[in-house]
C-alpha cells in the first residue's frame, strides 16, 4: 500500500452538538511527553485530575476519576458497576438517550422500566413519581441533557423520590456538565458520568465520573480482584460485576491509594482531561457555566432574527445547543454540506422522528464564544439565500448583537 | 482549591514493560485539531486506519479498526462479542495475563477451562492439544506475549487444533504486535487485539483490533441495534450481546459503510493510532520487528554481561523485554527508585510470584534503539555499583556493544 500522510485535518469550525474543536491548551497538553504508569508525577497527576473533577462536579466525593473511554463506556462502567442482574432500573426517557440509558442498563441485566415524554419535552415529576411507585427501582437513570432533542430534565424532587423508594440516582451529564448548572452534592445525585467532547471543549475518549458514598458502598459490596494478582487474605468473588474493564471497584483501587493495577491508564486523554478541568475552573465553575447560557441565547435569538424557529420546550432547554426547524422548502443536508464544504463550519441534524427536521447548533467549551456564534449566523444565512429560502438581510447576527447587547456585553 | 500548574512533565526514558516513551511524531499527531464525527476527513481517516492495521496486523481482514479503550478493553469486547453465557472458553496460562484473559472471559459468563505451564515456560502445543480433546471450548484464547514473564506461546499448531474442534481462535498481542512476527492470516488467527503502549510506541487508550470473516459471522449473530436509532424494518435482538459498549457487531456498523452512530471516535486518539502505524510501516513491518529482536537481543546481552541472569526460558522470549533476576543482596526497588530519581529512567518489577524478584526491562517502539539500550545499561551499572553490588566495569556497555558487532551494526 502507498502510505498516508501526516495528519493533517481541515480547518473546521465545529458548532454541532459535540465533538466541537477542541481548545488548543487541552491539545498542547495533550502533545506532552508520557511517564510511567506508577511515576510519582502521574499518580500526582491523578491525583491532581480527581481534586479538580471534584470542582467541576462541584462534589466532596472521593470516588471521582476517570474511565478510559467515551461517555457511552462511564454510562456502561456506572450501569453495569452499579446494577445487578435482575435489579429494577427506571430510565425517564424524552430522547435517543434517554433509549441509551435502557438500552445499556438492560445489557446489564436490569429489569428496565421507562416513563415517556414526547420528544421535545421533560418528562413531569409527577410522571416519574408515578413510576417510581409502580416500578421499585433501585436505581433511577436519568438523562441531564439529551442533545437528540436539546432538552434538560429537573433534577427538582428526584433526590427526595429516591431516598422515599431507597433508590440510586444515576445522572448522565455528558452534554450538559460545565455548560449548564448540575451541583452533585446539592442534588443528591449517587452517580455521573460525563465526557470531554462537549461543555468541556476536550477530545471524545475519557469520561470523567463520580459516585457518592452511598454509591461506592453498593460497587464495594461487589468488589473482586481477579486471580493474577490476588494475594492471600483478599476476599474471593461471590456476585461478581459482569465487566472487567468496567468494574469500579476495581477502579477505585487504581485511583485509590492501593493503585492496585487495573487496565494502563490512558495517559494523554489524562493529561487533556486535566486541562479540560483547569480551563473551567481557572475561568470558575459560574462564570464558564454563564458563559454558555451567554452564547448560547445569543445563538438562539439569532436563528429566531433570521425566521428560523427553536424546537422544543423553552423553559427546558440546554444552554449549549438548540434544535431549529428546517423549513419545509429547504434541503437540510445540502444546508449542512454547503456550510462545511465552502465555510468549514459544521451543525449537526438529529436522530429518529427528528432526522432531517432540525439542525442542532452547539455553543459550547472553547466556541462559546461571540466570534463563532456570528460566525455561524452569518454563514448560515448566506447558505441559505444562495439555495434560494429568503431571510432577511442580517437577521440573524442583528439578533444575535441584540442579545449581547441586552445581556451587558459591548459589540 | 488552588490549581495546579500546566502539564510539565519530568524528562523521563520509559524503558519498562510499557507504557513506554511514545514517539514524538505521535505526539504531534495527536496535537492535531479535532474534525466532526462525520466530517469527510474523519471518515476517510477511519478508513486509513483500518488499511494501516490490516498492514501492521498482515491480515487481509475488513474488520480491523479500533476500540476505544486501553488494550485490556479490546481483549473484554473480543471476548464479550464471541462468547455467549454458557460457551466454553480454554486459556493456556503462563502469566498473570492468562489470568486476567480466563477472568474476563469468566465475566463474559463463559465456562472457563485452562491449561497452565509453569511461570517462566510456555504451554506445551500437546498440552494444549489435550485441553481442547478435554474441554471442546468454543474459543481458544491465548495470550501470545505475557509481560508479566516475558514468555511467547508459539501458535504453531494452534489453527489445526482450532479446525479439528471447530473452534474459535483468539490472541491477546497487546505486548507483542509490531515487535515479534504475528501474521494473522498466516497463523489463522480470528481475533486479535493490542493496544498502542508497547511495541507500537503510541500512548494507551486506543485499542486495534482484526476478526476473521469466521469471527465476525458469530458477532452478527448476536447483532442488534439499541431502540433509540432502530427504523423499521432493522431486526430485533433475540441474544444480545451483554455489552453495548464493547458490541463489536454495532462498532463495526461505526466503522462500516452504513456509519451508524454508535459511541463518538476518540479523534485524538484515532490520530494517535494512524501515526504509529504509519512509523511501523514507513519503516517496514519486517524491519520494525528486526529492530526489536536487534535492541532487544543487545539489551540482554548487556544485563549477562553485567552477571546478571535472564529469567525465563530463553527460546521462548519476546523480542521487546527482558525479565532479570533480582541478586539476593540487592533491593531491587532502591535501584529501580535510584534509577527514575536520579537518572530518570524507568525500569519495571513484575506481579504475583516474580513480584520483587525479577525487574522487567523493554526494548520497544521508539525505544528499541542504541542509545536507550546504552545507557540504561550504563545507569543501572553505576546505580548498582554505587548501592555497593559490585558489577564488572563496563561489562553489560561492552557485551552489548559486542552483540550489535556480531549483528554487524556499527559501534
Amino acid at each position: 500500500m502507498s502510505l498516508p500522510g501526516p495528519i493533517d485535518p481541515p480547518a473546521r469550525l465545529l458548532m454541532g452538538p459535540g465533538p466541537i474543536t477542541a481548545h488548543p491548551r487541552v491539545l498542547q497538553a495533550m502533545s506532552a511527553q508520557l511517564v510511567g504508569q506508577y511515576d510519582p508525577y502521574m499518580t500526582a497527576a491523578m491525583g491532581e485530575v480527581q481534586e479538580l473533577y471534584r470542582g467541576v462536579f462541584d462534589t466532596a466525593n472521593a470516588h471521582t476519576l476517570l474511565v478510559d473511554a467515551t461517555a457511552r463506556g462511564a454510562i456502561e462502567a456506572a450501569l453495569v458497576s452499579l446494577v445487578s442482574p435482575g435489579d429494577r432500573v427506571l430510565v425517564p426517557i424524552m430522547g435517543r438517550f434517554g433509549h441509551l440509558l435502557a438500552e445499556i442498563a438492560g445489557r446489564c441485566g436490569a429489569e428496565v422500566h421507562t416513563v415517556e415524554a414526547p420528544w421535545g419535552e421533560v418528562v413531569p415529576l409527577e410522571a416519574i413519581a408515578a413510576a417510581m411507585e409502580r416500578a421499585r427501582p433501585r436505581v433511577l437513570a436519568v438523562v441531564h441533557g439529551d442533545t437528540s432533542t436539546t432538552m434538560m430534565q429537573p433534577f427538582d424532587g428526584l433526590r427526595e423520590l429516591c431516598d422515599r423508594y431507597d433508590c440510586l440516582l444515576y445522572a448522565d451529564v455528558t452534554a450538559t456538565l460545565g455548560g449548564n448548572p448540575f451541583p452533585v452534592d446539592a442534588w443528591g445525585v449517587d452517580a455521573a458520568t460525563a465526557g470531554l467532547q462537549k461543555c468541556l471543549g476536550g477530545p471524545s475518549g475519557s469520561a470523567p465520573a463520580t459516585f457518592s458514598p452511598r454509591a461506592v458502598e453498593v460497587i464495594e459490596g461487589r468488589r473482586s480482584i481477579e486471580a493474577g494478582i490476588r494475594e492471600a487474605g483478599d476476599p474471593a468473588t461471590a456476585h461478581p460485576i459482569r465487566s472487567n474493564y468496567f468494574d469500579l471497584a476495581m477502579i477505585f483501587d487504581y485511583w485509590g491509594p492501593r493503585r492496585l493495577n487495573h487496565h494502563t491508564e490512558a495517559t494523554t486523554m489524562l493529561y487533556g482531561a486535566r486541562e479540560c478541568a483547569r480551563l473551567v475552573l481557572e475561568e470558575g465553575l459560574g462564570h464558564y457555566q454563564g458563559r454558555h447560557a451567554l452564547h448560547g441565547e445569543a445563538m438562539a435569538a439569532g436563528l429566531e432574527g433570521m425566521g428560523l424557529r427553536v424546537y422544543g420546550d423553552p423553559a427546558h432547554k440546554m444552554a449549549n445547543v438548540v434544535a431549529v426547524e428546517i423549513p419545509e422548502e429547504v434541503d437540510g443536508e445540502a444546508v449542512r454540506s454547503a456550510l462545511l464544504a465552502d465555510f468549514g463550519i459544521e451543525i449537526g441534524t438529529s436522530f429518529g422522528p427528528l432526522a432531517g427536521r432540525v439542525w442542532r447548533i452547539g455553543t459550547m467549551g472553547w466556541n462559546a464564544r461571540k466570534d463563532a456564534v456570528l460566525t455561524t449566523l452569518a454563514a448560515l444565512e448566506a447558505v441559505l439565500r444562495y439555495q434560494g429560502y429568503g431571510v432577511p438581510a442580517g437577521g440573524g447576527v442583528d439578533a444575535a448583537y441584540d442579545a449581547y447587547a441586552g445581556a451587558g456585553v459591548a459589540a
